[in-house]
């Protein structure tokens, strides 16, 4: 059905954007390479036929036309953007199977009652801009448009200036998005098909998460002078906190943990540290678990108070409960993979996908394939042909029976 | 004998060059800022009269001749660079002492037999380009010069460029100095004079120092796929070395273990971190100690390694044993003090000092007086002009009993 050749070929023609010394991609969401792998699928869904609209978040939706332009289209899609230290796959995968399929719709001239569209959603990662999936969350109403568009990054950045910089802030409203069935395509980024020996995942929901900022305030002091019983250093209260973390997750299997970003000041190597900024993102599949770990930290959190003098102030800036899929969409999806007689299984995504917050307003699913030892947000992220073939061959069948031939 | 009103003055005047938001300044080795604080010493030197002589390490020199040109000078001097949340006295306080003797020296038109010499040191807080004393170090040969010339800051700007873009990289050999005596007046940047209610203290030595750059190397993943149990998280990795640092500290009184700078890449908040270099600074007054704490580290990092699979490079960038000062520099501070009648008590310096290099090659003592709850290193370090006015007078005392009017 699908051109395994031609979807690996566009996998590693796009990977060239922000290719990295170690195989990987660095192409973090609205900067020029983000603009420049933006503009090279534009050029491949225009060459196959689609009509192209961006909308105000700057969310690209490439559409092919139906047969009754009355009904609402089948979606699929995923991202661009990549983490600093970002693979070939993430994301990249789910936007070019969904083009595979309409470029093997049209080799194989089929024609489909409801509209195909590919949406390329903006800023998944989070990664630059904090939370993630922020392109899909504005479409969803989780997020307003204006709050989203004034976002910063670290260097205080405006989210809105680097979209209009790029050329991708759209006319397209936001709102009014509607879909008979939306798909999303992506590796798995976890060790769970490869340790089943299974080629699909059948995504039955994603599991929650909670990110927080967190400031520490100690006091500069120096390094060689300052009794040890004297300091109020803010970094070795972060460390502690980072350890807490780390158990609390461990005491709520198989709920995750992670400090990921961190800055010291005045990082200076004979100062006592005196103010920390650095991020918590917890996760669970249940959200009773989920909430019990965010009590556990704030525990934490006054008890370090207590004990150290370091004024920790918590800033929780995302949460969103687990998210179960559209029963119908995650039967469409096991049912192409038996078609195909492909090895399969239930799994809940471990990481945020655009098409959990698409789930608020259609009914959805998601395509697993594997990742090589389960690894990534890391230069190394692999995959082979075959599993990107079969992911979007599943792909291609469950949005055929949804779109009707 | 010495003008307070005027050395106060002065040292407000220089504390406007890299002036802070909270009072404090920030002019690191090197900068643009050191150079005009550099400028503004020089030009009150020679307005004073000195001759100066510039090093090939950016060492500044300025003399007031003695009555006996074939007698070596009687020293005293300290640095104008600055941490980044450096104060207004650390460092400056002692060239400015310096600087206050030789103006009330010409004021009574006192003449002496030797020299009269201040040294400003280039880069004494080892913030910016590490290690520390790295003006006096080359002087004393602790250091190459070439070693020092090629040293880089994080960014990777070379020392030896730096001096030359600023304009003082100097043509004065940085061998064969030699001194009757040297002092150098600081502030304790401790507490302990604060806590024994004495004006002086009479350093009798500077503890030993070991300094480590360390590099943990994990293995980048995604923050909710990737299972607790099968991560290689360089951070949490990190976090348990910072608080061994700590405790290996805590069990070896009155050491100090101080984590000062830190770096974490990706630094991505949903990415598990795969890199992080950091910085330990070990010290204590006892070089037995010392060692057992190096012992104690290498071991917990051994452990690390086997606990949690991140590899960790430690790499000692420097050491230096405990430094014991002249029994008869000691007793002239002890001495000027008693004869000015004020407070005074033995002290071990728990800063690095260049009159710790300098006493490798001449008889050298220090000067320290107190500063407000024993905060250096801060924005907020405080001293009084009586302080300042005290240990300026003590200088001048021991100075002059030393150059013989
Ligand atoms: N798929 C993916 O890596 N999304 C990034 C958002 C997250 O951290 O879950
Ligand atoms: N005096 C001073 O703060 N020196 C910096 C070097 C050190 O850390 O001891």
């Amino acid at each position: 059905t699908i051109n395994k050749a031609r979807l690996w070929q566009s996998l590693m023609d796009m990977a060239k954007i922000g290719a990295t010394d170690k195989g990987g991609c660095c192409r973090l969401a609205l900067t020029d390479l983000d603009k420049q792998a933006r503009d090279l699928y534009i050029q491949w869904a225009k060459d196959a036929g689609c009509d192209i609209k961006i909308d105000q978040v700057g969310n690209i939706r490439a559409t092919r036309p139906g047969t009754d332009s009355t009904l609402p289209p089948v979606g699929t899609g995923s991202h661009l953007d990549t983490q600093p230290t970002g693979g070939k796959f993430d994301g990249v995968f789910g936007v070019l199977a969904g083009l595979e399929v309409i470029r093997s719709l049209n080799d194989h001239q089929i024609k489909t009652r409801h509209p195909i569209e590919i949406s390329v959603w903006t800023n998944e990662e989070g990664s630059r801009f904090a939370p993630a999936m922020m392109g899909s969350g504005v479409v969803s109403g989780r997020f307003t448009l204006d709050e989203i568009l004034n976002k910063t990054d670290v260097e205080g950045i405006r989210l809105g200036d680097e979209l209009e910089r790029i050329g991708y802030a759209g006319t397209e409203p936001v709102t009014g998005r509607a879909y008979k069935a939306f798909f999303e395509t992506h590796i798995e980024q976890g060790p769970y098909l490869e340790a089943e020996g299974k080629m699909i995942g059948v995504v039955t929901g994603g599991q929650g998460q909670r990110w927080y900022d967190v400031e520490l305030i100690g006091q500069e002091s120096h390094a060689g002078t300052t009794p040890m019983h004297l300091r109020t250093d803010a970094l070795t209260c972060a460390s502690s906190l980072i350890l807490a973390v780390q158990s609390i997750a461990k005491a709520n299997k198989p709920g995750c943990g992670t400090v990921g970003f961190m800055q010291v000041l005045p990082n200076s190597r004979n100062t006592i540290p005196g103010k920390i900024t650095m991020s918590i993102d917890l996760r669970h599949p249940e959200d009773q678990a989920l909430t019990a770990m965010d009590e556990a930290l704030k525990a934490k959190i006054e008890a370090l108070e207590a004990d150290t003098g370091v004024k920790i102030a918590l800033t929780p800036i995302w949460y969103y409960a687990p998210i179960p899929f559209d029963p119908d969409c995650i039967a469409a999806v096991r049912e192409a993979a038996e078609a195909l007689d492909y090895s399969h299984m239930d799994i809940i995504a471990g990481a945020g996908h655009d098409a959990c917050y698409v789930s608020d307003f259609a009914p959805t699913s998601m395509v697993f394939t594997p990742c090589l030892n389960g690894i990534s947000h890391n230069e190394i992220e692999s995959t082979t042909a075959e599993e990107c073939e079969a992911g979007c061959a599943v792909l291609f069948n469950a949005m055929l029976t949804l779109a009707q031939i």
